[in-house]
Formats: structure tokens, sequence, C-alpha cells
């Protein structure tokens, strides 16, 4: 028995559903936001990155062309469905509460890591829990971080600014306050 | 604008999809071999993975619990199906010539390529086409590969045997003579 293997598969699968939704192509599943926008996808997909959907679309499995109603902004949904072809989190300052949310309410584990790391290393404040404590020791906040972090985070243009005594704070603070 | 991206995305997905392959989830694609086996599986992998089905389910798009023929056999079918869906190909002597073939008919280009390689890397006479020539130099053998080799070929136990004058063949050249 010889085994052959293809360092592109993974890859190959991935790139070829990302074009799948790009072109509506083979959807299943239409998702319908709260601000009534409709996003036609695929229930592999959907069920493979979040917990909530894998649980409607198993609790629906005979049916054809499903329609699953969330409670998440049209906006926010879209960047968590890009994530979820693509691997990739765009991430603007206005939105980081929101998306940090709807990962939580779409339970969808590797977009929280993500957002939670980009916290950890870029020092957005009160964005993951509402109960940031900062201990003496600098960095030992109260969040929760896998401890196999298997993430690239890249945060670009975080805009910081420099309080009096030279700290320096992140806008989200300012968001959160 | 901060991008992060996950690093497991590709696996994640690849590894879902698997898992729903084994337990029969979400399957909306049946595949029926020549000698009458059903394999139950998901039309966004056979689409990613062989431009044979790509056609023949974009072909009847709107079908739910499709059917699709095939003049393949189960025993080749199944090893091409597990290359599909993890992308590993398992080889056995036996089956080398119908795994190629299948392959050909299914337009299965990755799994042509690796096919081919581990022929080049390891002498598996007459397999890859009916019009093998060996120049003078050694190994310029009448087959295509592509350029660019992403593939990683694991050729484990091929058996070979030392022909009297010390030259190796494999035991395939006993198949295709």
């Amino acid at each position: 028995m010889d085994v052959l293997v293809s360092l592109k598969h993974d890859g190959k699968l991935s790139d070829y559903v990302n074009k799948a939704y790009a072109a509506k192509h083979l959807c299943d599943v239409k998702v319908v936001t709260g601000d009534q926008s409709t996003f036609y996808t695929h229930r592999l997909v959907l069920s493979a990155f979040s917990e909530f959907f894998q649980r409607k679309i198993s609790g629906q499995q005979e049916s054809h062309n499903m329609v699953i109603p969330i409670d998440v902004d049209s906006a926010v949904f879209k960047v968590l469905m890009e994530f979820m072809y693509t691997g990739q989190l765009s991430v603007t300052t206005a939105e980081r509460i929101a998306l940090y949310h709807a990962s939580v309410i779409l339970e969808m584990d590797t977009a929280q890591e993500l957002l939670q790391q980009a916290y950890i290393s870029s020092d957005w404040h009160g964005m993951m829990t509402n109960k940031v404590t900062k201990s003496s020791e600098d960095n030992d906040l109260d969040v929760k971080v896998t401890e196999e972090t298997d993430v690239k985070v890249t945060v670009s243009d975080i805009q910081e600014e420099k309080t009096l005594d030279g700290a320096t704070t992140s806008n989200m603070s300012e968001l959160t306050t």
C-alpha cells in the first residue's frame, strides 16, 4: 500500500467553497438577519464554524432550502460569513464589540479566539467581557485565552493615543466607558 | 481595519466535512457505482475535486437528493472518495491502473498528478500511458508532470525485484506486459 498525500487538499476545498459562496452556487440555506437581509450559504460551512448553526441545521436535517433567522445585524454577519469562507476576520473599530457579541451568539469558537487574541495583543479594553480587571502585574487580564494558539493576528492600524503620563490607550476604551 | 487570520481555517473545514462523510451527515448526492454500490456524499466536495461531478451537479442544480451513476468500480471509487475527503490517496499494487483510469474518467486533476508523481518517482512502468518510451537518458519518460509540484509522495512499500543484470524493475511491469 502506497499513501500519496496532496498538500494542497484543504486549501483547494476551501477555495472552491469560497468561490461557490461568491457565485451563490450550490447554496442550501438562507440566513435572514435582524435587519431582514438574506444570505445564501452552505450547510456544511455554517456547521463547520458555528455550533449555533450546526444545532439548527441538524435539527432540520431533512429540509431542503432551509431558512434560519438570526438576531445579528447584516453588516456584522457579512464579516462573520467572510470569516467562515476565508479564515480572515476584518474588524473595524466601530464593529469590534458587535462582532464579538455576534461570535458569542453564533457560537463561533475560532472567531472568538481571534478576537480575544487581538484584544490581548492590542489593548482593546473592555471588549471581551464586562468584567475586565487589571491586576498590579501588567496585562494580567480577566480574559480566558486557549493555551494552544494557532491563530495569526494581524493588527494593522489600531489607532492609539498617548495619555499625559505616556501610557497607551486604544480608542476602544472610549467606546466602552 | 484590522485583519485577523485563522491559520487553522482550511483544516477545520476539511476535518468537519470528512467527519460528516463518515457519519453520512448532511449528504445531498448519491453516487451509484458500476457494481451498484451507493455512496452518500456532498455536492460541494465532489464539485471541488472532480470536473466530471462539477459538470453533472451544475447541470441539475435545483435537484435535491441527486443520484449520479458512474462507470467506476466501488472498490476504486472508495479510494477516490477518501482522497476527496482527506487528501490522501491509498494505492494498492492491484488497483494502480484502475485508479488512474478512474481519476481520468472523473476528471480529478490532483489525483492524476499524484499518481503521475508516484509513477515518476517509483518506476511504475506502463501505468500512466500506453505509450511509455524510455530514452537513452535514464527516466526521460513520455509522461507529462506539472512543473509546480506541491504534492507530497510517500511511496512506502513498492515491491522491487532485481533483474539478473542488477537493474531494478517494479512488479507493476508484470501487470502491464
